[in-house]
């Protein structure tokens, strides 16, 4: 379907319906409008809204629908897959100031948010009120309404689930402009087909997300951490399933290596606590008491000891924790810094990490190019990095894209999944397709029919078929 | 649209397709599969086919859509809104030989079903291997198919969540026969809309669930009851915010009032080990060990007493814990025994239930028709009951409806919906029409429409346009 491009007489149109102060056109719409964090290219939108109120939004997507203007919606532009960015042209919605916490319910256990808060606000907001929001996703800066529209994960899912779980009711407005409300302050909900659970995830192809009800924990009272050496990645990495197999769920399992631990002690200036081991385990715990936590930690130290580790390393002071997360924390940093990157997010079961970690390496050897993993080893969230270092642009995108088909392929016979936290965007659809088949695709296409009969939200993303 | 009839051709076919043992026909029809636990009215299917294996589920499907034939898949039977019942004749497909576990895979905490498992099998099943399915609908002979297409809530969701929080991956039948896999053995999931939470509580309008993946957790080692007797039952309730406002999340919070509980010892022969008060709160705490637990359960007792509570009894060994729940267990079966019932299974939010209940008492004395109401106070989630007594089943209808009509438009101005955990069935269909209003109707059925362009699946549930 061709879309209209913007005219002078549309952009007089927007200025009547938001503002001219809600608007940026021409070289107002930096190089940042034009991508996210994937930035493999730019894509300029031809005009940049960034809307007050619900309202707001809901008058121009009808007028959007009306003159079959595409509308992508961008929180942070912090997505790695290239799901806010606008690859057709149109309207930038931007959540910047739909940026308010509306209200903590302190005796409900929930929060009401507009999607344009920053997850780093709201978990500082609601820890100060001695609660807590649970998922947390590595990149800090990201809005709430990205995270749910990729229904991001972060590094405590292995205990407390991802952003899906805690999402209860949502306020959207549809493409012609329908405000409607999915859920509500409920924790319990069997009212017919969850059309909540559909759009956490949808990527902004299905409606644009307004205020988002959130349900809270009390805030964990003590915390531990056990950083892990081990004599080889693989003998860290099949630890994983002997943990959970011992009835133990920590709150995080990452995996280390040298390789990646080394960049990100250069891309930070400072050493890691330890350095001695080619591969670690770190770990957390939270809980309410000492006693509670000692009992675990020491269960699971002695499992690891069990399963070969060298030694296992106590961090319980809020400083040597914070020393050992924010170095995990600067992995991504730390190997962009190095190189041009392409991601895969794939999961898997756990059980099945430390397979897909060596297949990962073989593929390194047999295509001669580097690739680098880290990730969530507790809940089979890889991420797997393939590096440019010295190859052309196009010599790598070629080995590159031959390791992703590989990847995707092995990591569907292990029962895995395309994305387990970043999404699909523009980057990933294809693989997506090939991942779930023509028969899911179509029910997808049919799903995205009856809520955007004219395709303007987001198009060319989860499908490519829109783009022009 | 018109339904087909069977014919004795149809039947030859269907018998070709599944074996003459695997169906039922005319007085093998017995009431049992007429009907489910909501009891209303009687509806005879044309024929029942108890399939053996996914392929007959497929060759079955692909067979009615090609004849249009109506097909309700059905578990136990143990619905409470007729959602298993074949309401425009029809296939009634049940579930019961498709009933193995089929693994418990203790390295990645999951376990992969057949729908016609029961609840309390699998419970028992995982928990002898010391793992803990945390969800626990008081109906413990539903199936676990049942479970996941009603999203099935339970007690201890006010901790665990509902069936939802564990369905991490489906096999299910198309209404063509086609087989389609979601989500898979992976606890986080970025890939696409979330067909998987599409097909949770999607009462078999959707697919046929012919394989469940299901999330596991350790069992917790320590449980503990507290009965908390309030001199009044909003006195009870309103206790209930304030304990999540203390920043405590029991396992569950139930409500009990005198006159429920003096239906249940009647009904269950036996007294229940306090009947001093008029209202109490039952609470139950789950942990890994005494420490834990005593903090928080010593917390909640002083959150009760300065909320009014006229005691705490502590229950901490398996007898008296299990006496406390039994009864509480039996309410529903109890109230049935005094009367006909119509049933209400509202969610709002906790803080509300005590507005909600009083509410309710408000309309008892205005309709002059007896409302009991007993329910997961922790949750939001209440279960309402108009009982008939001696009213004509006329007037007690006519009463009830304006009763209902009356609780649903208040839960809606709460921000709470039709039904916490039992669904919508037929029985709930108008209610859910008023609480979502025709827009969320109109996505619904467009979704129908995808999956089921010849509305075989289930028709009459959740709308009741197809009825004839």
């Amino acid at each position: 379907m061709p879309y209209s491009k913007l005219t002078e007489s549309h952009l007089n149109e927007l200025r009547g319906l938001v503002g001219e102060h809600c608007m940026l056109l021409g070289p107002q719409i930096t190089e940042d409008y034009q991508r996210d964090e994937l930035a493999e290219e730019l894509f300029c939108p031809e005009a940049v809204v960034i809307p007050e109120s619900t309202e707001q939004v809901s008058q121009l997507l009808q007028w959007a629908s009306t003159h079959g203007v595409p509308v992508t919606t961008r929180g942070s532009g912090t997505g790695l897959c290239g799901g806010s960015v606008a690859v057709v042209g149109g309207i930038v919605l931007s959540t910047a100031r739909l940026n308010k916490i509306l209200e903590v319910d302190e005796q409900n256990l929930m929060a009401v948010v507009q999607p344009g808060v920053l997850l780093m606000e709201f978990q500082k907001h609601v820890e100060d009120l001695g609660l807590f929001y649970p998922p947390d996703p590595g990149e800090k800066t990201a809005t709430l309404g990205g995270n749910v529209s990729t229904n991001a994960g972060g590094m405590r899912a292995v205990k407390y689930g991802v952003t899906r779980d805690y999402v209860i009711g949502l306020e959207a407005v549809l493409a012609d402009g329908t405000i409607i409300e999915t859920g509500g302050k409920v924790v319990k909900n069997s009212s017919g087909y969850s059309l909540n659970h559909l759009l956490v995830g949808a990527e902004g192809t299905l409606a644009v997300i307004t205020k988002i009800t959130l349900k809270l924990l009390p805030k964990p009272e003590k915390q531990i951490s056990l950083l892990v050496p081990f004599p080889s990645l693989t003998a860290a990495i099949e630890t994983v399933p002997k943990i959970l197999a011992a009835k133990i769920i920590p709150t995080a399992i990452e995996f280390l290596q040298r390789e990646v631990l080394e960049a990100a002690e250069k891309y930070l200036g400072r050493r890691f606590p330890d350095s001695s081991a080619p591969a670690y385990l770190l770990l957390t715990f939270y809980g309410q008491n000492v006693v509670e936590l000692e009992g675990v930690y020491e269960k699971t130290a002695h499992v690891c000891l069990e399963a070969g580790a060298v030694d296992v390393l106590i961090a319980n002071s809020p400083d040597r924790q914070e020393t050992l997360w924010q170095t995990r924390g600067a992995f991504l940093e730390a190997l962009k810094a190095m190189s041009a990157l392409e991601e895969v997010d794939v999961v898997v079961p756990p059980s099945a990490i430390a397979e897909f970690v060596q297949f990962t390496k073989e593929l390194e050897k047999e295509l001669d190019v580097r690739i680098l993993s880290f990730g969530h080893a507790g809940d089979g969230n890889l991420h797997v990095y393939i590096l440019q270092d010295d190859l052309t642009k196009d010599e790598w995108r070629r080995r590159a894209h031959q390791a992703m088909d590989a990847m995707y392929a092995r990591a569907r016979t292990l029962r895995g999944q395309v994305s387990g936290e970043h999404g699909i965007g523009y980057a990933k659809s294809p693989y997506l397709q090939n991942s779930l088949g023509s028969i899911q695709m179509q029910l997808m296409r049919g799903i995205k029919q009856t809520f955007d009969p004219k395709g303007i939200l987001n198009p060319g993303k989860i499908w490519r078929e829109n783009v022009n």
